[in-house]
């Protein structure tokens, strides 16, 4: 499956992408696991999304949904795990599958935990966002799982069910998976250590030996999801035409920077998906 | 009277930026003299504003405007002449009064017919857009008008009840003044002639000596309304906070160029207005 244009978080940004891209007959799809802005929806009252007067959150929310899917923008509850660039086209890796798109937006909003001191550095060394794509490498060994969503307790009794013993350190209140090869401990990691491959978890307490660490995070850090990608500060670097420095992949909403407004990533999102279309009838 | 922050132009930007303004507990106005972005009101169907799907131009036009007026933001259905900035405020001269605001919006859309050749050079030497303002300078003296509008033969009336007499260029069809000393002449102007004063209009068959000419077209050229403002090609310069060269002067929707989108508009307009009430409290 070959889509024209992906886009990444289903919040304004990343629906009004949608909307406007398939305006332009553009096959879109929208990778969303978080239920469409979880911030928006909790707000009770909306008073400047401009049309809408006084509107709770939810509401504006469940137009923005119902409109995308309307223009036949396709939704899926995937989490994005990594995406890699080639000459043509863009592989996704999501949580449960991997698919390609000829031009990708990022809308992923700014809500994301800072990667662990250690993280980054290690992606791929012992370090992996996602236990249905890399599971296997840890059958049998002793792991760390490090959650901050309440919704990776089933990730983590999966990886309990193949690996030797599991250390679950829970960022959320809550109730946490149970088996007897997990271990809850609420200490706060503080790094992730190793040179070549990970090989302990650091809290304020002392150090926790393991060989491989699942980390769960709200979003990944964009910067951990496609290599090489620009930031200015905390946000991504786009261009008026929310153009990155990375051909094909455009940012739009609060990723890219405050303020942090509806309207605003609306209407970036409308343009990254008129730069988007571009960039695919230019190839 | 001094607001905080005025809007030059009712379309989404415009209006938009009011909403944010009066969130932010800003006085804030709009001059309109167009009637609310024609352009839009005439769309049969808008389908890629977010969160309105299948919607007439008209019906999503009433719905801002009323949005805005239900915030508290004032519309005043004014041209805007000129802007004047100082140190302290800017002082705007209207086809009727002058005003003072501490910050200003231009949001006035991007088709503005373009200045004719000589015209911004004898601006206020001769040249003038707003027969209220300047007419009495050229009683008894022979003047042509130059009009894009049908709006203008009010103008027109008056200004050949104090002048000589008036050659009237009309840009549009329909219905033309008559009046005694009234000349109407079909012909495209092409330059306004005169070295330190207006001296003649010249057309393809020849010149028309004038001591005078009042320009009207739809909107003034933002360059033409207030002194040094920096232009990118055809369109007003500003920086991803909406900010031109001159301070606490701000610009958006179409008049900071393409894409000409309604959701870019308003989120322009939000980031606009969020700057102003940032430029404002700093003070």
């Amino acid at each position: 499956m070959i889509y024209d244009i992906a886009i990444v978080g289903g919040g304004p940004a990343g629906l009004s992408a949608a909307l406007t891209a398939r305006q332009r007959d553009k096959h879109a799809v929208v990778f969303d696991h978080l239920g469409f802005s979880p911030k928006l929806s909790k707000s009770p009252l909306v008073e400047n999304y401009l049309g809408l007067a006084g509107i709770s959150g939810q509401d504006l929310m469940d137009k923005f949904v119902n409109h995308a899917k309307l223009s036949g923008a396709q939704i899926r509850e995937e989490k994005i795990i990594s995406i890699y660039p080639s000459q043509e086209k863009f592989t996704l890796l999501t949580s449960q599958d991997t698919c390609e798109a000829l031009a990708v937006i990022f809308a992923a909003g700014a809500s994301v935990d800072e990667p662990l001191e250690g993280e980054s550095r290690l992606l791929g060394r012992g370090v992996s966002y996602c236990a249905t794509c890399d599971g296997q490498l840890f059958k049998g060994k002793n792991i760390a799982v490090i959650a901050s969503l309440a919704e990776s307790a089933e990730e983590v009794s999966f990886l309990a069910q193949i690996c030797q013993s599991v250390l679950f350190f829970p960022g959320y209140k809550g109730k946490y998976p149970e088996a007897g090869n997990i271990s809850i401990i609420k200490e706060r990691p503080k790094e992730i250590l190793g040179k070549d491959t990970v090989r302990a978890i650091k809290t304020e307490s002392g150090e926790y030996p393991v060989e491989g660490v699942f980390v769960f995070h709200a979003a990944v850090h964009p910067g951990n999801i496609i290599q090489s990608l620009e930031f200015e500060g905390n946000f991504i670097k786009t261009d008026k035409h929310m153009r990155t420095n990375i051909d094909g992949f455009f940012a739009a909403g609060d990723c890219t920077g405050p303020p942090w407004q509806i309207a605003k990533a609306a209407g970036q999102g409308q343009v990254a998906a008129l730069s988007a279309v571009n960039f695919i009838d230019k190839k």
